[in-house]
């Protein structure tokens, strides 16, 4: 029954499971729908940006020319022969002092080459006709926004894999996407295993816990940009087991289990495997927690068989599962975006393994420090709350010092990293 | 038609808007849908954490005061006389080097005291008997996770007002909060104005450009934590326009309209806010951009005038609403968190007045760097794509060189900051 299993390195494992990554698959919402899904295709311009030379301010186009002899002690008047708004276009074209009235965004009307700022110009009206004078010098194209000097029709201004955020959706109306090119959330099928596991709805009983896991990956799941289709628990035979995996695997993208994968008496998932006829890419990994995170494939698709352990659950999840989303999200840096942080407090233990401490990550005078967010025992939840980031403790090292320099993968993050970090 | 209007400082429009914060109210929902949300009230522990002595590893429970002797040249050997799973609990107690197989998470049984790992133990089977032998002594607690060593029941865990992630989702499972209180969203009605703007789908004109101002907003709304209610497009005729915002009004917790404020000839909004008999708050901030921001108040409900230029609208939004809207998803830190970062480039523009730069803000080598993200023109919607971030640049400076540092203020975050920055 104790099966003895040969762990691999994590970078091992990260390419085994990478080998069956796919790519995603293209679905058009409406832009009022788009914000925080990621561009599925490149965003690129429509048009040139501004569509036509216009005016940044309230004021008046003029011809720079007739402004030359102006000075603090010559004010020189044009008359105001048209008044246009913002969307309007003046039909008349200006001649020899002469000027238009104009508003912000307003396209420059015929003739005209400059802006005077309404501030900066005097009006008054004489026999029905409108004045304005000013007191200084325009040359030809200040306070001109020219036509694409801010991006040029065709121009790729977002890559694909980008996560919508305001400005893009901004973008997005400016060049007349309605309906946008968007990744379809990949499907990801969950199932608990752990028959032992109360409902959060459930009251305490004797030996048992409230199933967290379940609810913390649906999360995990949401957050890394997936869809989680929740299939229940795994009833506890293996016959039933085998017939609910196998019937769901043709509906999801990928499938989670949690738990049933230690190497303990009541576990399922290798029997499971086997009968599947999947590939188990590996079932231990060098690394804590998470050590016993099991990856499969069948006809190409990935079953992740995470532990059911809370943190190792956790680590499984955002190192082996997240690039695979990602990566159906257009995204060409699927994995958790690593950074350098300062540790902010001792951590004594060695390190056989490489560690994953799940950390609380902040800032300080412009510099990344971190630290542990709870004790790191494999067991805590409490210590899932405050992380916003891993610590990675390689392995072979005896323990850290406050003040040291460590690597760090953020969690709360939509940018990542290439691999191998 | 010129109203003069006066400026007043960032710190003083703040006040004026705080002053009219509200408190937020409190929903229950589902679990499941409670990720992305923000909590409303504490997350207390309902029980200790283990609620009972537990084993952390698959292994066998014993009495440690059997093991004193034990060493690698005197194995001592003890009788399995249970096996117990996780969720389970032996009805037998131990006696004299007596064990129980024990499963990760199952709680000691009787007269137990400490765990011994799986991997460290010989097992044997004698006459239907079972055995197992160890080659080393153990004290009283080794690898037991004590009832209430993570969390004592009572304990509050996790403030109101923060987000929740899905550590924190492990948590209300294991605490069992099926239906977990978090905070209402605020409802934020928008009104765009400018008729001369074109739809997103609409083709473009000779002098027209289409709305992105609404999209971009959208997002903003949804992104500080609120409900977006889009009225549409204010007519362009007073009477129509103070219909609709008055029918509106006791229907949402906020107004926010786009455009319209300018000192400009066809801006309406100054009427309307008279016609409404709202006290205006200030109609000028000394800030670029963004500084015709108009805020109002009447019987106590906020109205945003955000400036119809993308880029002061983003600002205006970000400084103003969005600490109304955290303060009503119970945060105490709900402005724009300020960080230090260094700046990557020159920026050589002097700055009369403060001047919030649209900016990318990314990592290098463990330290916050920015620079802006597109010129920064008012008028480039361009210059948004990138910004996760705004470069304070104090008024009265001669502007910035590369290596400088300076103040940032986060726009992709959940925590925040306390006023004043």
């Amino acid at each position: 029954m104790l099966e003895k299993r040969t762990p691999i390195g994590i970078g091992e494992a990260v390419s085994k499971v990478m080998k069956y990554k796919q790519t995603g698959i293209v679905e058009h919402v409406s832009i009022n729908e788009s914000y925080g899904r990621y561009l599925a295709e490149e965003l690129v311009a429509t048009n040139h940006v501004p569509p036509f030379d216009k005016a940044p301010y309230d004021g008046f186009a003029i011809r720079s020319i007739d402004t030359k002899e102006a000075s603090l002690s010559n004010p020189v008047e044009f008359e105001v022969i048209d008044h246009i708004g913002a969307g309007l276009v003046s039909l008349k074209k200006l001649g020899p002092f002469q000027v238009i009235r104009i508003m912000t965004g307003a396209q420059m009307p015929e003739g005209s080459d400059a802006v005077v700022m309404l501030e900066l110009a005097q009006t008054s009206e004489r026999d029905g006709k409108q004045y304005m004078s000013i007191k200084r010098s325009y040359n030809s194209g200040d306070n001109v926004s020219f036509c694409g000097e801010d991006a040029r029709e065709g121009d790729v201004l977002v890559p694909k894999g980008t996560f919508i955020n305001p400005g893009i959706q901004a973008m997005l109306a400016t060049f007349g996407y309605a309906q946008v090119p968007v990744a379809r959330k990949p499907v990801v099928g969950l199932f608990a295993t752990g028959t032992e596991l109360l409902e959060v709805g459930d009251p305490l009983e004797p030996g048992k816990i409230r199933n967290s896991n379940s609810h913390m990956i649906m999360a995990q799941i949401e957050r890394a940009g997936a869809e989680v289709q929740f299939l229940g628990k795994l009833p506890d035979e293996l016959e039933t087991c085998y017939e609910a995996i196998s019937k769901c695997i043709p509906h999801v993208d990928m499938l989670l289990t949690t738990g049933g994968v230690s190497v303990g008496d009541f576990d399922l998932l290798p029997d499971i495997y086997k009968k599947l006829d999947a590939e188990v890419l590996f079932n231990k990994v060098a690394m804590r927690p998470g050590s016993v995170t099991t990856v499969a494939q069948v006809n190409g698709k990935l079953l992740f068989g995470l532990s059911g352990n809370p943190s190792a659950c956790y680590v499984g999840f955002e190192l082996f599962t997240r690039p695979i989303i990602r990566t159906m999200l257009f995204s060409d840096k699927p994995h958790l975006r690593k950074e350098k942080a300062i540790l902010q407090t001792n951590f004594p233990k060695a390190n056989p393994f490489a560690r994953f401490v799940r950390s609380a990550l902040s800032v300080e005078n412009g510099r990344l420090v971190v630290e542990p967010s709870g004790m790191d025992k494999s067991n805590i939840v409490m210590s899932l709350a405050g992380a916003n980031a891993f610590i990675i403790l390689p392995g072979g090292t005896r323990g850290f010092h406050s003040g040291e320099e460590v690597d760090v993968l953020l969690l709360e993050d939509t940018l990542g990293s290439v691999w191998p970090w």
